[in-house]
C-alpha cells in the first residue's frame, strides 16, 4: 500500500459547472467569472466552466456561450466544458474550446432520467459526436455517471461500465472519466473497478470523479491513486448536490483531495491557503453554508485568530 | 491492498460520552438512558457511555455515576467509560465498569492543556492509577489522543506515541488507543505509525480513533483495516467537536464506518438502518443538525419517499 504513489496528480476543479448548476438561484455571471479567475490563480492545472446545454433544461448555465468564450483560453490553466450532443459542439465551437466531455450513466434508468435516452440509443449518438468534435480540433472526454451505483437500480454491473468505455474509446473519445456520482462506492469495489478499466483505458487517460454521501470520498481517491491514477474531479467546499436534499450527494471537497494528497507527498500544485480563501469567498457569495468540514475548520481558525488579535491590541 | 481483510471488526460508538460532553447544553440524563439502549439495540457491540471527571471541569457528565451504574452491565453490549485518575476510579469501581480508558496526549501542550499536566507527570500517575485498577478487575485501555498532530505544536514524533505506549503497557494496560483527535493524520501516516505501533501493542489489542475534519476518517479507517485492526471508535452522526467551532473536528460517523466495512466483506453486526434512525433520533432531541452527510442523505431519501407515499395516496 502506498509504495509507488505517483509524484503528481491533476486535480480538475468542477465547481463552476457540477456545483453552480445545482444552485436553487442563478448565479450572476460576473460572479462565475471571478469565481473562475479565483480559481486559476490558486494553481488548479484544469477546471470545468460550463456546459453548453440549452437553457431549458439548465438555466442555472444560460451564460454558458459568455463563460466559455472567455474561458476558453486562460494562461496556465486548462479549461473543459460539458456538452450533450451536435447542438452543444456548435457552442463549444464558437467558444473556442480545447476540450469538451460527454457524459451519459452507466444504468439504463439513471441514463433515461438525466438525458432521456437508452444507453444504446446515446451511444449511437455519441458514434455521430466524438468524431465530429475531433475533427474540429477538440479533444473529447467520455464521462460515464453512477459506475459504483444508481439510485433507481442500485448495484450497477461493472461489465455495463466496460461495455460504454470501449464503445467509447472506439468512437474515438481522448479520456475517459468515472462518476461515482451518487457517493455509495467503497474502496475494495473502487479497487476492482478500476484494475479492470485501467488496462483498457491507460492511466493517464482516466480520470476519476468521487462523491462524499457516505464518506468514502478521499477513500475512493486514495484508492485511485494506489493504482497510480493522476486524474481527479473535486469541487471547492464539496459545492454541488445538496447534502441537506433526497439523495444527498456533495462532491468531494478539492480542499480534502489537495490536503490529503499534499501530504501524502503527491503534488498537486494548489497553494492550499489560496482555494480555503476562495471557498469562503463563493460561500459568501451563495449566501449558505457549503458541506466541506475543511473549510468550516478553516474559517473557524480564522475566526479565532482574529479574535485573539482583537484581544490584543 | 485489500487482500486480506479481518472478516469482523469491533466498533465502539463514542457518542453518548465524546459526543455528548461537546454539547453546549446539558443533555437530560433520561435522554442518555435512552440513547444508549437505542445504540445497544442496533447491534453495536461497544459504547462508551461516559467519564469518571469532576462535574466541576466537565459539567456535560455530571451524571457519570448513575449512568455508570445503570450501564457498567448491559446484556450484550461491551460498555467502557473514561477516568482520569484514583478518584475517577472509585467513581468506575462503584458503579461496575469492566473496562475503562486512561487518556493523555502524544504531545505536551495538548496533555498540559487537557489535563494540566507534563507527559512525565502523568506517566508517573497513570504507573499507579493502572495497577490500582486492574487490581479491582477492570480492564485498563491507555488512550492516547493527538497522534497525528496536535493543534499546539503542528507535527508529532511517532516516537513520542511509542514512548507512552510502551510506558503504559508497560504499566499493565490491557490495550491501547491512538487517537488522530483533530483529523489531520493522512492514510500514508497512519500506515507508518500503525507499522511501528502494532509490533508493540498486538494487532488485537489495539484500537483506533479518526476525526474527519479534512475528510480523511474513512480513508485513515480503511488504511488501518488493510493492516489488519479490528477495533475502531466513532461517533453517530459524527457527534461530538462541533465543525462550526475553531479548530473543527467532528469524529468518524459510525453510519460512515459500518457502510463502508460492511460494503467491503467486513462484519460490524450492526443494523446500518437502526443506526440511522438512531441518529435521526438523537439529532431530533439535541435540536441541532449532526454533521454526518450519511445521515442526511437518509433522512432526505425518508422525507422523498413519505412525500412520494402521501402523494398516491
Amino acid at each position: 500500500m502506498f509504495e509507488h504513489l505517483p509524484p503528481a496528480v491533476e486535480i480538475r476543479e468542477v465547481g463552476p459547472r457540477d456545483g453552480l448548476q445545482n444552485e436553487s438561484e442563478f448565479v450572476p455571471t460576473e460572479v462565475k467569472q471571478e469565481f473562475i479567475r479565483r480559481l486559476a490563480a490558486t494553481g488548479l492545472p484544469t477546471i470545468e466552466i460550463t456546459s453548453f446545454v440549452n437553457p431549458k433544461w439548465i438555466p442555472a448555465l444560460a451564460d454558458c456561450h459568455e463563460i466559455g468564450r472567455q474561458f476558453s483560453h486562460l494562461d496556465g490553466t486548462h479549461t473543459t466544458a460539458l456538452m450533450p450532443n451536435l447542438k452543444g459542439l456548435e457552442g463549444a465551437k464558437a467558444a473556442g474550446m480545447k476540450e469538451i466531455s460527454v457524459f451519459m450513466s452507466a444504468s439504463e434508468s439513471h441514463n433515461k432520467a438525466n438525458i432521456n435516452k437508452s444507453i444504446d440509443e446515446t451511444l449511437r449518438q455519441f458514434s455521430e459526436v466524438i468524431p465530429a468534435t475531433k475533427a474540429e480540433g477538440i479533444a473529447v472526454e467520455g464521462m460515464i455517471s453512477v459506475v459504483c451505483g444508481c439510485p433507481y437500480e442500485g448495484e450497477v454491473d461493472p461489465r455495463a461500465v466496460l461495455r460504454i468505455v470501449e464503445a467509447l474509446l472506439d468512437y474515438g473519445a481522448d479520456s475517459i472519466a468515472l462518476g461515482d456520482t451518487i457517493g455509495v462506492g467503497d474502496p475494495m469495489q473502487v479497487k476492482e473497478l478500476l484494475k479492470m478499466v485501467i488496462p483498457l483505458v491507460g492511466i493517464e487517460r482516466l480520470r476519476v470523479h468521487f462523491h462524499d454521501t457516505q464518506g468514502t470520498a478521499v477513500a475512493n481517491a486514495v484508492t485511485a491513486l494506489d493504482l497510480g491514477v493522476t486524474r481527479y474531479d473535486a469541487s471547492i467546499g464539496g459545492l454541488g448536490g445538496c447534502p441537506y436534499a433526497p439523495g444527498a450527494s456533495g462532491n468531494v471537497p478539492t480542499e480534502n483531495l489537495v490536503y490529503t494528497f499534499e501530504r501524502m507527498g503527491v503534488n498537486t500544485g494548489v497553494d492550499l491557503t489560496k482555494l480555503l480563501d476562495t471557498g469562503a469567498w463563493i460561500q459568501a457569495k451563495l449566501g449558505h453554508s457549503l458541506p466541506s468540514n475543511g473549510l468550516k475548520a478553516y474559517l473557524g481558525r480564522k475566526i479565532r485568530a482574529e479574535q485573539k488579535a482583537a484581544a490584543a491590541s
